[in-house]
């Protein structure tokens, strides 16, 4: 009989799968207005941890955090004409408000470059004021007409970073430094996921971008997913908004902007990297909750021993948590399988009798019978085992789902199961077009090495293709 | 001739006053749209340290964070009679999104207790899923006809907890810890505000709630500013939403709810309840920054010990950080007394010679000269005496301005500089509406010695009155 936990299998189909560990790990619930979500504790843990360390990276790179209204005047998206064109479908608009219709419609922020424009320009002064590096961390609301959880939703937690500097060479440097330091740095380090870094090719820019970076990760039913984008924005904002800036010299300049940004997606791209027919699988460096001490039989002594274990694994830096679960053994076990939490040490009386006990890995299912005295220490040792497996094993299952092609046909081919490399010269946006009728895309264009081109005319680059979430 | 930072005084335009301080210490400006709030660096940076804080207190009161979503159906208000009444008509209201017309309108939250209560219902079954206690932070929007920044947003950013207990006693003991030890701890500890917990008269409850406790601050104007409040919800919304249980013996019982909140107003209450004429004055335990190192002559050798001292005061764990600022010296002081910032650390090429520096505390501008190896542990004990001074400062000029009347016209006038105390059973709502009329009001019911009591019948209560915002 099934277990009241059962997932469906991966290879049976996956976006049910996915659903169930959104599900059954209490992830996320579909909100009451359609599009929208409820963020559980569980998946809210999640997102903290992967605000913490963005946040810790984007502070190091020079940004201060600000916050900038909801509410958009109608009329500033209308001021750059891709943009306007890019986001409209996708507004949701306020007409009436404390009792009364409103003169002018107010847009629910999409993204604020057009707001955050507008006070870049009171700010910005002179080139003393440059470079000006700004973050905020907020939702904002997208009409998706075909939602999922994570994916696309109609309003989404993410930060958006907005800066100003004074020459395209400097925007362009900081736009690489945030898409390699703070998010590439973040997905391959932290979550473990060997994602892709490169620029998009220019039918796939962000609405008003010059150039796009970004970091593309493979999931394990083979599709691509955009994990964060950094964008040169040129000067279309600043001339739009009116940030200019005296220069050393004396002269009035146009500045140059950037803005990046990573969303509440990252939880469903981590939920797609690595989890497995028994749920979710989080990187311990990631996990809100690394370690779970689970009593296999409750009696006091056993209880009492559980105890002195967590306190141990806590002193030791493990985000450790007792087991507080309900119903038989079994059934608690599948519970933390099904949240991905990386190590799970068992204690029964024989156990305590022999002053050991078991630590069980979330990857491997391996098992290790330990002393006692040095549980905490083989706990940490675990746990940079477990992350630098996690990342050997996703690169392996991404290298093996790669293929190098040099026709357009057989692009759409391994697109089916993975990602195709193909010479960018060989496409072109003609071979777009093709892709793109089967539901394949350009995901990325790299250099040969792998690296992030400065853009896409550079001699030689490889384009990345796949169908994509 | 007035400096460039000239700010009016308290005494001449107190209103004035607090423009002037939010403008010059980058604070806040007013956004776009009509009563929205773009909160800048600096004001975002004391904004993270009130979240920090709270944060820390309530996952130590056990609740966990979640995210519901900021659409809410038109509908939902509609469940609770007196919720829908009090909210009606301050409803931002979304009427078109992803190009269509929507056929049910969506309310962008000026709270969450109905989209929390319709989840509560889901996710609790039994006795044993209880209590449930979460919390969000969020943005909320309640449109204001006088907004101010900071006091007044139609967008502002909040925490709210909502939590879910099997019974009122439960419920109610736990909206007072976290009255107590949330939200008063933190004013009082963290704030240096001497607040005032109480409850409100019925009156001037939440819409929705059974009792409301709040905790009030007395501003350097002697007007009372509501720096947070947590609500006894009784069934209300329970009943609304369906939030019932399986108690132990099998029973279908209705539960009991609870809902809390502190706002960006603490930032507004920070400013007026210690703020002086050079600017804003943040406690030691608050600042993002609390002490700034500045060269009294930008030499080279000043500038390295400059640097020597700032990492010096970094490794004693105080947030420091070195002027980077422009302009004159004195014009560089100026700038860091209106932040607000602790202490000051003054290098100058005599004072490098003699191995000194001086230190300027920002309350009562007392100034040390200290050796340079004793600076960092200096620094330390000056940060802790500045904030038991603040308290105990703020604290004497509450109690000064604050007097025991036996008549309503006596609390009239008290009232007009301060706060007042009246025996509650001289009051009543005929008092009330009186004082009311001359935009005076009850802002808390409080137990003869002080403390918060459980309802407003208990016997000899004293009600505080005064002007509030």
């Amino acid at each position: 009989m099934a277990s009241p936990n059962a997932l469906t299998s991966q290879d049976d189909d996956f976006p049910r799968w996915y659903q169930d560990v959104v599900a059954k790990a209490e992830m996320a619930d579909n909100g009451p207005v359609r599009g929208t979500m409820v963020i559980r504790p569980y998946g809210y843990a999640i997102w903290e941890r992967m605000q913490n360390e963005l946040d810790a990276r984007i502070k190091a790179a020079g940004a201060q955090n600000a916050y900038f209204p909801l509410f958009i005047p109608e009329s500033y998206f209308a001021r750059e004409a891709e943009h306007v064109e890019g986001f409209s479908p996708e507004l949701a608009v306020v007409t009436h408000a404390g009792g009364a219709d409103l003169t002018e419609p107010i847009v629910v922020r999409p993204t604020s470059e057009t707001v955050i424009g507008e006070f870049m320009a009171k700010w910005v002064q002179s080139y003393r004021d440059l470079p000006l590096l700004l973050n905020q961390w907020a939702n904002v609301v997208r009409w998706e007409l075909r939602p999922r959880l994570f994916l696309r939703s109609s309003e989404f937690l993410w930060q958006e970073g907005h800066t100003a500097h004074a020459s395209y060479e400097e925007a362009a440097s900081y736009a690489r430094r945030i898409h390699l330091e703070t998010y590439l740095d973040f997905i391959v380090n932290v979550m473990a996921v060997p994602a892709l870094a490169g620029i998009k090719p220019p039918r796939e820019r962000f609405a008003g971008a010059i150039n796009s970076l970004t970091c593309e990760a493979m999931m394990r039913d083979g599709k691509a997913l955009q994990m964060s984008t950094s964008h040169e924005l040129g000067q279309n904002f600043a001339r739009a908004f009116g940030i200019v800036f005296q220069s050393e010299d004396g002269q009035s300049e146009v500045c140059h902007t950037t803005s990046w940004g990573a969303s509440t997606r990252l939880v469903g791209g981590l939920i797609m990297a690595h989890g497995d027919d028994r749920g979710l699988v989080v990187p311990p460096r990631l996990a809100p909750v690394q370690a779970v001490v689970i009593a296999v039989r409750e009696d006091n002594d056993v209880l009492d021993a559980c105890g002195s274990v967590n306190a141990a694994l806590q002193r030791a830096g493990v985000k450790s948590v007792i087991d507080r679960g309900r119903g038989s053994f079994g059934r608690r076990v599948t519970d933390w399988e099904i949240k991905g939490v990386p190590l799970r040490v068992e204690i029964g009386p024989r156990d305590l009798a022999n002053q050991v006990a078991t630590i069980v890995r979330r990857d491997d299912g391996a098992k290790v019978v330990v002393g006692l005295n040095d549980l905490a220490s083989t706990a940490l040792t675990l746990l940079d085992e477990q992350q630098a497996q996690l990342l050997a094993l996703a690169t392996t299952r991404r290298d093996e789902a790669t293929t190098d092609v040099e026709t357009i046909e057989d692009a759409i081919a391994a697109a089916q199961s993975g990602f195709a490399r193909i010479e960018w010269r060989h496409l072109g946006e003609s071979g777009e077009d093709q892709l793109n009728e089967v539901a394949v895309s350009v995901r990325c264009l790299q250099r040969p090495d792998g690296t992030t081109p400065q853009n896409p005319d550079e001699d030689n680059l490889i384009a990345v293709v796949a169908k994509s979430y």
